[in-house]
């Protein structure tokens, strides 16, 4: 094997156009030229986001804008409601606990979605609860959460909804605005179709408000800082300036294929590998909500996931996750996020298929492959 | 479709590692520096051209080599016998043509392999002809000819004999010292991985030797100068810098692997991709005498396969190539040279079962695929 398939749910493949422009020599970012570069990113993620609101970049990984989007709502003793259906959810919990917060878990079984009738239990239990925290894609459990009809339950409520997006944004539509969410999180490494480095976080109108109140301490992640950076064409600190450029690059990449379709690919590609892995008899963590950024496959009891992992990473070069926590060894992930089509489906079933004979499966070669196929046709335009 | 999949006989994909080393920066040629490059290229070259002679690099396509062929090794009025099985064999007939070289025809049906009975027979009715012209891999109808076998005989008569191994060289092992070759051609956009623009051809001691003979006339082309550029650890004209940075680090990747196992990669994708096609119901063009380079498929008489390969090529991004002469329309070609492995397989005949179900056949899908992986499974190591 002499090329490598990245189909990790992140870092994830970062198209040549966008390395090309990361590539371009490092200008200053005090300059009006870099701040004609921010104020065009700033467009695409507007609208990415869904919110005429100022969208913020930090130079910082998913978990810094997670960070900020607590000590910049809340203070000391606050309470707030968390979603733990999975590694990230459960983090919610930990920066709450680390902040002082009183964090009341929403415990959800892995593999399954939150649904909004325990969203509203534990908010009715929980009245003092100023906000509440979930994902909207749990990428440790490839579940996609029903944001839409638990935004409808914080707005009813006057909860802050934050939801981490990190593989989501850009995989489905989350229209922030629209939706009702208060505070919505990405990463450049997902569906940006960037490599890692940065965050990206909006707010709504009353999580800013909430900002004014919010005595938790907090310096780099200074929310309010970084709005006026976007104001001023400029930034809080400095810039991670050529993953910006490359920012700027991919958003228009998305723009070009149109955002519908972008979503409409990665739900095709989602089919199309949910589809592949059951023709290969395994059986799919999340069968009844499953995300559209990965597909979590259950290995048969016989085969070492840890080992089969490992061997299409080190032998195979195809990089896919395995499982985390108690999942660990027992389950492959499937990522299907950013700068990925058809042809990374296929490649990812027929990897699937030669690992899972090469460890002693019976393996019905090209079974998983074609499933998939029968659905990627739908992706074909017309002659 | 986001991403593109170039699967023509050349040019073929370039790993990142050559683009990288490409966008250095532009040194000057006439320097120590790149003097050290070029000391560095030839020592691979050599390797890979099995000799100890000079290799020779032109900024030039292929066919500038071919020419040069012509014209350091002959006269006008001279006489040769050239090998014409397709495209590129009836190339060396105009290219003697122009020069007032008298070239006999080999004439060999599009498909099938020159026999070294019709060699020995041509080469006895022209007693005079001073050169044999041949390709070792006919791109256009992807046969392999029987070079070591035709060496043997050209050896023997005194003939020289000129190899196109344009799309052989790093494909299979060609070892022209050895062998009895006594020009051996290739392009830097075939299996040396780079884009196109160099040339690459040594000449054994015989044909140097037939150069100091040779009154055709010659310029740019003219390979002494280009020996004592080598010699000199500098270059005839001004060379193609960034290709040949790219050229070095190719040839590191191409060593890294190890030669043997470049070779045996190429056979390996060469038989899952005819056993691909076959299993589609596809009948290929040369069963007899498949080049490991390419595999040419003949498509079903109700499918147009000019639309056929536009489509995949506009639509769905993945770059085959078509008939050319009076197979236009009648069969596609599937490379598998260069910088390819098991999943460019796998990705060309999904593509492949795709396209002929998008243009009415019937189709199984996931059996083109499936028959493939079973011999691409060959090529994983151990755990």
């Amino acid at each position: 094997m002499i090329k490598s398939h990245l189909l990790a749910p992140g870092p994830t493949p970062v198209p040549p156009e966008v390395l090309a422009a990361m590539s371009l020599p490092v200008i200053h970012h005090r300059t009006p030229q870099f701040g004609e570069v921010l104020a065009q990113t700033q467009a695409g993620l507007r609208e990415l986001f869904g919110t005429k609101n100022e969208v913020l970049v930090l130079a910082a990984s998913g978990t810094g804008a997670m960070e900020s989007a607590v000590t910049n709502l809340l203070s000391p003793g606050d309470e707030a409601v968390f979603v733990n259906g999975g590694k990230f959810g459960e983090r919610w919990g930990r920066i709450c606990d680390r902040y002082g917060v009183q964090a009341h878990e929403i415990s959800v079984e892995w593999g399954h979605a939150v649904t909004p009738g325990a969203v509203a239990k534990a908010l009715d239990a929980h009245p003092a609860a100023k906000v509440l925290y979930m994902q909207a894609s749990e990428t440790s459990t490839c579940v996609l959460h029903p944001v839409p009809e638990i935004a409808a339950l914080t707005q009813a409520r006057g909860v802050l909804l934050v939801v981490d997006g990190i593989t989501a944004v850009g995989v489905v539509d989350v229209p922030m605005d629209r939706l009702g969410i208060d505070v919505l999180i990405t990463g450049s490494q997902k569906a940006l179709m960037l490599p890692p480095g940065l965050a990206v976080l909006a707010l709504s109108d009353r999580a800013w408000a909430a900002t004014e109140q919010a005595t938790l301490p907090r310096f780099y992640f200074d929310l309010k800082k970084e709005r006026q950076g976007v104001r001023d064409l400029s930034t809080a600190w400095t810039p991670a300036i050529s993953l910006i450029n490359g920012l700027r690059v991919a958003l228009d990449l998305m723009r070009a294929e149109g955002w519908a379709s972008v979503y409409a690919r990665h739900d095709r590609l989602a089919r199309a590998t949910r589809a592949g892995v059951t023709a290969l008899g395994l059986e799919l963590l999340a069968p009844e909500s499953p995300s559209p950024a990965a597909t979590a496959a259950i290995l048969p009891a016989e085969v070492d996931g840890k080992a089969l992992v490992r061997y299409l990473r080190d032998q195979m070069r195809v990089t896919f996750a395995g499982g985390q926590e108690h999942l660990k060894g027992k389950i492959v992930r499937i990522a299907h996020l950013g700068w990925v089509d058809t042809f990374d489906v296929v490649v990812g079933l027929a990897a699937l298929e030669l690992a899972l004979a090469h460890f002693g499966r019976a393996v019905d070669f090209g079974a998983g492959v074609g499933a998939a196929e029968a659905i990627l046709r739908e992706g074909l335009p017309a002659r």
